[in-house]
């Protein structure tokens, strides 16, 4: 197994987690997670997790961009494996630093290409809620709601420049159960 | 030194790459870049990089995002690292997809927080350019272009959704020798 320890590569200027047995440096950079606010007549989609962190909690279908895809096919593809669900792309929603965890998330807006949807294997149940109907203290992560209310302030105007963080948190420090309750 | 195979972890669905020698698994995610189309009366900002690839050609400030930093900040850095430049951020110009080589680069639109710009170590020199003066033949990457053009296409409008790739290049596929000069 490897045995990371932290020092600075040569020719370097940070510490980086290099393997003592291999050398094999492990450069963490963030990560980019892709998603999107699937809307149909007002309603929203979101899925209940199967898989943790936050199993059994409410989210939207996002997960990590993979090598040799776009943002929106990657977001095409998160929606298809967690909520059986074929999306078009209206454009980006939302731009979120989740600086935290290293995370940049990516949302799209996004409506059915062809109906239908179905829990996936990271699902434990899939649905369409209303805005009222939202379960907004069993949702899964801040970004959550965060683009819950960016489809909600952008209303039926066309998209402009993307959502960012909300201003008391404008780094993506926080973690879930700091988030007050709507 | 590491000796990797490609093979499918337990309890994932795709190939990685695995350390022979001490098992380790390098996740490969796309990585961020954060950049800056820094202008001032109708100038931009570029720098001849001095490392490779593409030593010697023209670039906008921009570079990998890094841990524990947001977007915003990575594309700060990048400015005071790469041009001695103190710039302000006035939004999200521009979102690219390069599948290619697996990034996202995010741009930002930015002007000078205080005057003065200075060729930092990984440049040869830095310099402000009107638009008919911009070295077009000589730009390091296909997403300069974009992003200048995506600057030129915005004029003095306020920043709406950001610029994505260009119709001809969608994916971010092509190869810098595979750009026509204009």
């Amino acid at each position: 197994m490897p045995d990371f320890v932290r020092t600075v590569p040569a020719g370097d200027n940070r510490e980086r987690q290099v393997c003592s047995t291999c050398q094999y440096v492990a450069y963490e950079n963030p990560k980019i997670v892709v998603g999107s606010v699937v809307v149909e007549d007002g309603r929203v989609l979101l899925c209940r997790r199967a898989i943790e962190p936050r199993s059994g909690f409410w989210t939207l279908p996002a997960g990590y961009m993979e090598m040799h895809e776009t943002t929106a096919e990657g977001a095409r593809r998160e929606a298809l494996e967690e909520a059986g669900a074929d999306i078009e792309l209206e454009g980006v929603l939302a731009l979120y630093d989740v600086s935290r965890i290293g995370q940049v998330q990516v949302m799209y807006k996004a409506r059915f290409a062809t109906p239908g949807i179905e829990a996936g294997e990271e699902s434990l149940e899939v649905r369409m809620f209303g805005w009222d109907e939202i379960p907004w203290d069993d949702l899964a992560f801040p970004t959550v709601r965060w683009a819950l209310n960016a489809w909600r302030d952008l209303g039926s105007a066309p998209l402009g420049a993307p959502a960012g963080n909300p201003v008391d948190d404008r780094r993506g420090t926080r973690r879930i159960d700091a988030v007050p309750a709507l």
